[in-house]
């Protein structure tokens, strides 16, 4: 029988056991107390370099994911992070249930489940106050924990959602496809803020030179940039591009570590999600304070009219 | 020169000045201290009685308003309530600016614009933590306290937000369409949920015994009930069925006074409204939180490894 302990759940799966890992990923997910237990582990190993992957559904980004897992285990290596393992969280906030993250996992897995080198997991939600926003940098922070010196996050779709959870990483790679412009124009401005690698899959199609285009003259808007995001262009369905991209990724993580970003990035993630975690422990006092006796008496008082709510929220606060 | 102070402009509107009432709206609409002041003032008054009215756009909402304004001046009484002018809130969550809440007003300002016993205000967005959810209950309390004995607030659309909006009033009509299927299907149970009255507007149209049979198989679904919601049929380009929608709205209110109900839901939606500003307050707090000394301090503790974010919230919270 599997341990419900996080300290044995993390000693197992740092040699190797995909069942206690994917029981501390369950853990981080599902939230409450043990889940506190287990993040006071996990926050104290070395956390995995992460590449976020985003782009509009269809772009193509799991057959590109694919393919980056398979060559990326032949490398071994992003600069100087050595791997013989690799974690990826597929994620669809969109899908409030799980059915379209268990079909994801389904197309993946045949070719990688039986694959030891490859920890694949989908989340779509989490029971918490907080939400995904909070459990995908715990469930990668597990993975750094558990071993895994690259995590691959993968997210469907373009909302500001999906933008925010894949840009949480240290190298954000947005897909897109000839004829780009409709399905991401929604958030033009927050994609080409976030992207540190463009790539346009599907080379293989009319327009590719369009869109290229648009993606140059919007990066030309941006102004100069110490790093200017590469566009690249790959054939998911063949896997042509895919060694360029990985070299990109490499690239890009060398100018981080050299300019000093990589740290930068981190901190300022680090506020970002200890904001989030302080807004999610107020939240849940906010769901205590509104009960009991002290909250019904204000209650009555301003159905009296002997207070206003502004009053009454003070008063309750103190 | 109009004055500053909440006390003043009280005074002022309660006398009819159109111009201190508004500046008390936009007072309560802007937040920060000074609607604070002013929500002491107007919440020690008799708040309003509150009709909502939601719906589709375009299901007619603006014109049967109009309607129900005209005919309700003539009336001049609903049940006990006497009244002499009336207060309207035009809600559009989903306009950030006001493009959209100005067209509505200038269209409705062509009839009543000229009227004094008339006040009409367009609300699309509120400066402040909490948004439009404290805007509109602060409104229509400045209303109430300025005397208005009758208010009516109505909301665009059929999203959560403005059926929430729409649903904080003592008698919500929910407005639909022959064929309404379509653009109410998304919120049906939302809005079965809400609605004390419905109303099949543009009733001239084919399909509306289609409609009847859909609404009255949803709410025999929903059980037993002590008030059964009617279903009016009114054409709002030509009047008719108006002087019903007030009688329906006159036996709702007399049920809801007779059973108690009133109260039970004044006290319900007191609480909520309490648990929403304190939430905005608390929110205020945590911005506060996210800065200076300690939290940089904690977030130092996170990138050396030494703290989990949930630990760290903690300690910022003590």
């Amino acid at each position: 029988m599997i341990s419900k302990d996080p300290a044995e759940l993390l000693a197992a799966a740092r040699t190797g056991s995909r069942t206690a890992l994917a029981r501390l990923v369950t853990m981080v997910e599902s939230g409450g107390p043990v889940m506190r237990a287990a993040a006071a582990l996990i926050y104290r190993s070395e956390p995995a370099y992460v590449v976020g992957i985003t782009g509009p559904p269809g772009a193509g980004k799991s057959t590109l994911t694919d393919r980056l897992i398979t060559s990326g285990l032949v490398r071994g290596a992003l600069g100087d992070v050595t791997f013989d393992q690799l974690g990826i969280l597929c994620i669809d906030p969109s899908s409030p249930f799980t059915g379209g993250a268990i079909l994801g996992d389904r197309i993946r897995m045949q070719e990688h489940a039986t694959n030891d080198h490859v920890f694949i997991r989908s989340m779509a939600t989490r029971g918490n106050l907080g939400g995904l926003s909070l459990a995908v940098p715990d469930a990668l922070r597990v993975l750094g924990a558990s071993g895994f010196p690259l995590a691959v996050v993968e997210t469907v779709g373009v909302g500001q959602m999906e933008v925010d959870i894949a840009s949480a990483a240290d190298t954000t790679v947005v897909v897109t496809n000839p004829g780009w412009g409709d399905s991401m124009q929604a958030n033009k401005a927050g994609l080409l803020e976030v992207a540190d690698i463009f790539v346009i899959n599907k080379a293989d199609r009319a327009g590719i030179r369009e869109t290229r285009r648009d993606l140059e003259s919007m990066l030309d808007l941006g102004g100069e940039r110490a790093w200017r995001p590469p566009i690249l262009e790959t054939t998911a369905t063949d896997g042509s591009g895919t060694e360029a991209l990985w070299d990109a990724i490499a690239e890009h993580r060398a100018h981080q570590v050299t300019s000093g970003d990589l740290s930068t990035r981190r901190r300022e993630r680090t506020r970002r999600e200890l904001a989030k975690v302080l807004g999610a422990q107020v939240s849940a006092r906010i769901v205590d304070l509104s009960h009991g006796e002290d909250y019904e008496a204000q209650v009555n008082r301003l159905l009296a009219g002997e207070s206003d709510p502004y009053s009454s929220a003070e008063i309750l606060l103190r």
